[in-house]
């Protein structure tokens, strides 16, 4: 599954990520989904913080699918892809791959939603960043 | 889904599990889930760190799916509970869930497999292993 | 440096806290450090996550001086001591020791200040929370 | 103190960094310093994971001490510095500072020492390494 349209961002692997089995550890990968998704939305001139600050809203993650096809070590360096598959009223479906040394080593369906921070409810997405979204869905 | 057969253990979220969204990290939920597989395994007599110090093989996460239901607080002690649900030749398959305050906030699907942790090639699960894995499938 | 009036508490190394030198990675022994602080705060029946509640202050670490003497490793149980050396207007000074088989493995001089987590600016501690933490001056 | 012959490199905060007093967990400067160190090695052109490969011997971190002055919060870029202040035979003293918006806002001593990664023994570095080591002196 190629995709146009989407984002990409290296990122190396250090001795934090890593684990006595001498790979990285499998929840560690999420932080590189994590990372990327974030850096996806800055690169969108879109400040998560500043909507934490204003409003109280985030987005948050509600449920991940992961699969772990090889692993990664020390000192590699990560090429992380973030492809959005739809822009709903209150939720992103993303779909993000992991790559090193131009093989994949991860793919993950991520289920994204938009909430207030202090019940955690969803909320609609307001229209100005659910244009600039919607103009990133990957096809 | 309520299961016979299982195994759960209680955790307590510190700071570090948390972020600056005031609640439980989404990757750190897999470090719980992967506790409680760990103390499971260490309850069955079983030693990880003898395996891999004696024959180099490990359990590792080939794929997770993962729900996040409601979001866990600093302070809350989390049960995480592990049910086997099958066993294969090299893998295992398991479903675990998180309790907070007896309301379930995660669940999740694990698939594990065996392998050389220097090839990360599938292995044999060895027949003793396997057998002490098969009486603990959950029903 | 055997001291009375201290708090002790026990931690298992799970595969989350060790890198692929096959120890526990330098920054986590740090995370054991604070886990133990949080349940000694605990155990004094303070509440934190109230106090950051009903009135945004907390405590946060100044500075920690930590001497790695021997390694931790997985499946390893670390017992962690809290002793209070001193207990000052705003401020604690805190002495840490971890052991691993009865033997000592780490030490820390930790300096935590008491803050307004709005302006990070430190804040006398109240009278009542003042005298529970002076009792327990390490002696 | 501001010194010749540095390495500084940029980092940026993200979710994983942070916890729910809404900076940066102080346990995660330590993982910012030690990615410093780790890139400062690397474009000296040695390889940790191949001196671990072929000789099973690494640096680890033998003391820190560590200053927070001011807390990190998301999004934040920090510009962390490496200066080597001595290399000795087994070990290696470097001082390094963590800056955002140019203002410092961690200082850290760190000893470090060249180790057998199965006895934890201390190794002499050897000359070639030593040479690299000495020529980056921070004066």
């Amino acid at each position: 599954m190629r995709m146009l349209n989407n984002f990409c961002k290296e990122y190396r692997v250090y001795y934090e990520d890593t684990d006595s089995g001498g790979v990285v550890y499998y929840a560690n990968y999420l932080k590189f989904l994590e990372r990327a998704r974030t850096d996806f939305i800055r690169s969108l001139n879109i400040s998560q913080s500043e909507i934490i600050a204003k409003h109280n809203l985030a987005f948050v993650v509600k449920s991940c699918k992961v699969n772990f096809i090889k692993p990664a070590k020390l000192d590699d360096l990560l090429l992380v892809s973030v492809n959005i598959k739809n822009v709903g009223i209150a939720s992103i479906a993303i779909y993000q791959e992991i790559f090193c040394d131009s093989k994949i080593i991860s793919k993950a369906e991520i289920e994204i939603v938009f909430v207030d921070l202090k019940s955690f409810k969803p909320k609609k997405i307001e229209k100005s960043l659910r244009d600039i979204l919607m103009s990133k869905v990957a096809i």
